[in-house]
Formats: C-alpha cells, structure tokens, sequence
C-alpha cells in the first residue's frame, strides 16, 4: 500500500481533520523542543482513543510505515520527531482525568494528560504525582512513562516506573494489552507495564495510565547552600539524612551555571559567591536546618513565593543554557562517590577539543545524575563521545534519565553487553514484529 | 543427543559430585515444602558458579531437554519441583555473600543464599534487606527475584523487585545478561531486571542479585489487637498512618486461625476472643498506639523477645495447617474496599462445596492480600478454582505473591487477556527460543 492509500485509511481511522499534512500545522511536530533535533513527516496523525490508536498502528504495520509516538514533545535524546521520516501518532487527544480513588490514592489517566494538569487535579484531591520535572506544563504522562522520567522528586518516590502501578498500550501489531487492575501486589505473569516504562515507544504506545499518587507534606522548605564542591553537596544530603530530614530534593550546580541564570533574569546572585550550591528541600520546618552541620552562608524559605524564588536559580538553568545556542545536553549518572571528580575531568576532557565552548553542570546530585550541557563545540559528536566515555569509564550511565532516543544510540555499547543487546532485540521483534514502532530509536 | 550423553556432558561441566542421579539424594529436590506438588527428576544438577550456569543451559538447550531452577524450593504453586521429568538446575551453591557497600546501601549476592544469611549479613553492616517473609532460613534471594517475593514488609518497602537494582541471570539460550552497575537512575534500555523480577524461572535463570539495603528503625513496637472484622483492621491501618505511625506491616488473621495456632503451640489467647485479629508493627514508640483511634485490648511489646512472640501467632499459622493435611493453597489479592466482604463470601462458597473443609484465612490486610487455606476439601481443582473466580470476580488477583507456577496455570485467562497472554509467549520465545526453561509454569 503506497503513501497516498495509507493517509486515506488513517483519514478514516482518526477522522479528516485529524490527519495534518501542511507544512505549517505538522512543523511543532517535526522539531524538538532544543531545536537540536529536525526532521520531516508525511502526516501527524492524532487518534481521539485507544481503539483509534489500535487501528492506526495496525495500518502502518499492515502498511510497513514507521511511526514515531509523540506526546508533550519535551525529549531531549531525539526520539519523539520524525527524523527518518515516520508519521507523527499524536498522543494529545488522549488527556482524559479520571477520577482520584481516595482509598488507593490511584487515578487512571490519558497518555496525553500533562503532567501539570494531573497534578492539579490531584493536589484537588489532597495528593500528588510522585515525579515532578521543570517541564510539566508541555510534558505528557504518556511520554514520561515512555522514557521512565525521573526529575527533582527521583530521591523521594523514584522515577516513573515507581509511579506506574498499571497501563494500557498498543503494541506494535496493533493489539492492546491492558493491565489496570491497579492492585500493588500482583504477581499474575511478566511485568508487561515496567518492561514499557522506559521503552521509549519502541515497544508499544502507551494510551492510558494509572498512577499510584503520594501523599504531599504537609510543611516544606528550601535551602540554598554554598558548598565547595559537588562531593560536600553530596556530603550535605547524607548529614541531612541523618539529622532527620525528609529530604524531597537536592539539587546541585556551579557558579558558572548560576550566573547565566542572573544574567538571563536579571538577578543578583542570592548568596555569597561559591564554587558550588546544593539546593535542598525537605518536608518540615525551616530550623530543622541547624541540625545538619556544616552548613553556612544559606539562603532559606518556606512559603511557596520564596521557595519558587530559589528553585528558579536551578530551574532556569535549562532556558539559560539554550539562549546562548543550541545545545550537547547529556545526562549522565555516576557512582556518588565518583561524581565530583567526574565534574573535574568532564570539564578538563571537554576544554582540550571545545576550547571555546561553555560548560554547564547541573543536576540531581543526590541521585549520582548530573545534567551535562556543552555550547559552542564543534557541530558533530565528539563532545558528546568525550562525555558519554568518561561517564561509562566511571562505572556510570550514559543516560540517567533522558533515555537513549536517537541521539545516544551509537554508544549504548559502552553500558551494554552485547548479550543484553540481543536480548533487546529479541524483545523488540517479539512486541514489534513489523519493526515499525520508532524503529530508528534506542536499538 | 540422549539422555545419558547430556548427564555425561553435565558431569563434565559441574563435575560428577554435583549431578545427583540416586532417588535417595534427588528426593528432596522433588517434592516441595507442602507435600502437594511431587515429580521425578533424571538429575539434580548442582553448578557451582555463573558460567556453569549458562554451560549447563546451553547443553540442555542443544539437547531440547527441559529444566527447572530451584533455590530454597519454599515455593507454594508448584513451579520450583520437577513434575514433568525436568532436570533440576539448583542454584544453592552460588551462595556467596559480597561485601557491604555502606555508601550505596548495597550487596551483591549469589542468587542461591538463603535470605536469612542475606539479613544476618546486612545486619552486621546496620542495614536491612526490605523482603522479609517466614521461609527466610530457606529460601533463596534468587527465587525470591524469580517469584517477586512479598511478605510481611510490603506495605513499607515494597517487594523483590522493588529491593534489585541489578542482576545477573542466563537466558534460555545459556547467554548471560549482567546489568549490575547498581545505579538508581539508568535509563539505557528495557528493565530487563525488572522483567526476570517475577518470570518464575521461564525467561532466564537469576545467578547473581545486587540487593538495595534499606535502614533499619532504631525501635520497633508490636501490638496485637482483636477487631470486629477485616474492614475494621484496614481501617485501623489508614489511621495509624494519618496518627504519624511508620507502620511497618499490618498482618489480619481470624479466629478461628488463633485458636489453630494455640492448640498447636500449646498457648493460651493472647487477647480477648475476637472475630478478627490485627497485628500492628510500627517503627516507634509503643505509646503512639494510643494517638489511633478505636484500639481496645491490644496487646503490644517493643521488646525483640515479646514482639517475636506476638508474631508468632501469625507466622505459626503455616505449620498449623500443615499440621492438619495437605492445604490447598491460595493467595489472593483485592481491592482494600472488597477485602471483608470477600472473606465472608470465599467461606460461604468453599463450605457449598466442601461442607467438611477447614478454611483458615490469613494475610497481609493492608495490601490486600490474603492467603486462602482449605484443609480437608475434595482432591481436584474445585475448590481453587471458586477461591480464585471469587477474588477475580470482585477485581481482585489470583496471586498477590505466590505466582503462577503449575498450580494457577489454568486460571490466569481470568485476569489476563488473550492479548496480554500472547505477549507473553512472544516474550517467552524471544528470551527462551529452546522453550526449556520452566516450560509446564506460568504459560
């Protein structure tokens, strides 16, 4: 079935309006959020339920036309935009809230849903979603579940896989598999629902989903803190552990990082200078800080403006970065013990081939995971191969939360066995027999 | 190749003192820890390390001859015990216990240490192992990763594969998968350790575990108390939550349970009689209990002494029954909602058929698990399969913990679609394309 056939059976399918082939509607879809990433597609196809989805799926495979799954369109690795020229499945549609389950704390959920509308809906019920991420507004549950997002909230309630306790997908002939039960224990075959977190669309389209909420604290606080280096960052998180703290974030940076974030908002620097800060937040009262020794120069709050005000040191790091340029944004996990001298090195290796690059680190350093973002390089891979190479030589991972897309593919090896590789691949052609599904990410 | 070629081929890789042929010495290994489930094996087959692991595999994957894993062999659904003739593939002598990594709060260990040994060697490093269930001197941390084991400390720290950030294990055809880097944030392909987590030895067999340690609470408190039914016990957990209590587990029993219990133990009741009993572990003081409303006639201990002695009349429930015959055994999970009034109905159901059977009811109340026990019924099928259509027709789970094996085989199409099946026969023959692992479980 030529193109032409298969755009009238998908018009069918998901309804005239719902298929965009106009350059101008399909270019949202076509690039990602970086500007990094660019491709071109035939159609963006936007399915109004799951069956729809189904039946779209089962056309392309029938058809033998990739498709690239497409949510929020937030990713940073490449794998939500049509690069080899797949069609566009639109998620979007698909943001239906059910209704909060007070005594499971569960809510069943649309993959389209973003994320900040699910969490206020269920901050209306008292409760709320165990992942948090700076792009909650675009971000989808369906893609957060695609690539097992983590995010500020990691330490406290894990990544999204955490989150899960049920989904509903369409696997790569078309069928839908469905376990929603929603029940914590539940040991009736494979672990379908973790095996597609993760799985960055290359398994199934995730359609709907339902979410294990946590209880909010009742009293939170934040601390902005000069440390020395990402090893007293590190050091900081475990005394705040032991004094006590419920800790619900750290979050580290350098203060080259810090003043681009000024600079682009016009701030002061709200501390005395340092060479690093840890940003803490914990759920209890501000003087539960003097229990955590070592601690000087801090700049805390604990009402939501002030809290917000230092969060955005951290979080507007993203927006600074990408005003300089276009970004190498790697996201890499190191062993905790490992992650200072992992900053050290990554900045020396980077300097001797991009000497007139910038360098900026930031991250979630109680989890070993730091956000590597380079700009001004050489417009190829090689600052990306310098960085992903000292991170796997480290015993850490080239991808912490990102996930592999497109863009980390040609060095999966350096963290996967070539047993584990096949393994994959077995898995992929099992639940994907007509290799359509995002064909030309992670694998 | 015939089966005396591959024992000689076997002996060859494992040495001859490690395949065992005599019934006398086979005998434990074929039989499982109730007495129901019973079978014949050509050989037990004791490699003594991960490559004769994956050598043993490969021959019996070239030979078409099938295997069963076995660890601790405490399994409850027949899936660890040869019933089809299978050879067993014992995975005791890969116990090794690897050094405490005090910074991570990880341990990697050999998929056949006994959980008890995994604890005790925790504990000596001041951390804790977050599965911990009545078998622990016998059962093995490598059939606790094939089942996802439960137990009693779910409700707090979730079950196996919540505790395993790596593993290590040989797939169907003797190819070794090792992702052990141990990193909590690792986003560079499928879960396959989250996928073997609960595959009861049909997708590959788990050699090595890297364990997350959890910490233990400085102090525990335990109390016993009588409730009008099993609504009442959930509902006295979600109080003790909103009191501020770190429940550690909430264990219901009935008591008709309690008086088995006594007359085996030869002990008085603890309490006043009561229909139902709950059995609340918190990591506190003993004097929160009085901040939870509607507590009469509890009887608590904080002491290790006393609290083992409450616990007992809840862990002795086993051996009590054991005590009276063969039990069927049935584990069950529902809706929290649903919980009371399917134990009230599963009796009325089970006395229908079987007037003369016991039925002793058991469980993890606040995760909606129940163990289901009936002595003295008929000797088929009738009475799992009106346990289990009961649980499954109020939306509930035909294993919260036990798994499928052999025994529940038959009724997994109540709570997963045909589609959902055929998933997993594709992801069966992508991991296993010889079909010899565990091939009469699960499927």
């Amino acid at each position: 079935m030529g193109g032409v056939e298969l755009l009238d059976e998908l018009r069918g399918i998901v309804g005239s309006g719902h298929v965009l082939v106009g350059a101008d509607v399909r270019a949202g879809y076509e690039v990602d959020w970086t500007g990094r990433f660019r491709g071109t597609s035939p159609a963006v196809v936007r399915p109004g339920g799951t069956d729809e989805v189904a039946r779209v799926v089962e056309a392309c495979a029938r058809a033998g036309t990739a498709v690239v799954p497409q949510g929020g369109n937030t990713g940073l690795v490449g794998g939500s935009v049509p690069l080899q020229g797949e069609i566009v499945v639109s998620l979007r549609r698909l943001d239906a809230l059910g209704p909060v389950d007070a005594a499971s704390r569960q809510v069943l959920v649309g993959a389209g849903a973003a994320l900040a509308a699910v969490q206020a809906h269920a901050a209306a019920a008292g409760l709320a979603v165990g992942v948090d991420l700076a792009a909650r507004a675009s971000a989808t549950i369906g893609g957060m579940v695609a690539t097992n997002a983590g995010g500020l909230s990691f330490l406290r309630h894990g990544g999204m896989r955490r989150q899960v306790v049920g989904l509903e997908a369409v696997l790569g002939d078309g069928s839908i598999v469905a376990p929603l039960r929603g029940l914590a224990k539940d040991n009736t075959g494979y672990d379908l629902t973790g095996l597609l977190c993760g799985s960055e669309g290359t398994l199934g389209i995730v359609t709907r989903v339902r979410l294990q909420l946590v209880q909010p604290p009742a009293e939170r606080s934040t601390a902005l803190v000069p440390v020395p280096d990402l090893a007293a960052a590190v050091g900081l998180v475990a005394s705040a552990h032991r004094a006590g703290l419920q800790v619900e974030a750290a979050e580290g940076f350098f203060d080259d990082g810090l003043l681009l974030v000024c600079r682009h908002l016009g701030l002061a620097r709200p501390t005395p200078a340092s060479t690093a800060y840890l940003l803490l937040d914990w759920a209890g009262p501000v003087d539960q800080l003097a229990a955590v020794a070592g601690i000087d120069d801090a700049v805390v709050a604990t009402d939501a403006a002030g809290r917000a005000g230092l969060w955005r040191y951290r979080e507007a790091h993203s927006d600074a970065i990408n005003a300089l340029g276009v970004p190498h944004k790697l996201d890499v996990t190191l062993p905790l013990a490992d992650l200072d001298a992992f900053a050290v090195e990554v900045r020396t290796r980077v300097a001797a081939i991009a000497p007139g690059a910038t360098v900026v680190l930031f991250g979630h350093v109680a989890d070993g995971n730091l956000h590597v973002n380079v700009v001004g390089g050489p417009d190829d891979d090689t600052v990306d191969d310098v960085v992903l190479r000292t991170a796997a030589s480290r015993g850490g991972s080239i991808s912490a939360e990102h996930g592999i897309g497109t863009a980390k593919r040609r060095w999966l090896p350096l963290v996967r066995s070539e047993e584990e590789l096949a393994a994959y691949r077995r898995i992929k052609a099992a639940l994907d027999p007509a290799g359509i599904l995002n064909p030309n990410v992670l694998l």
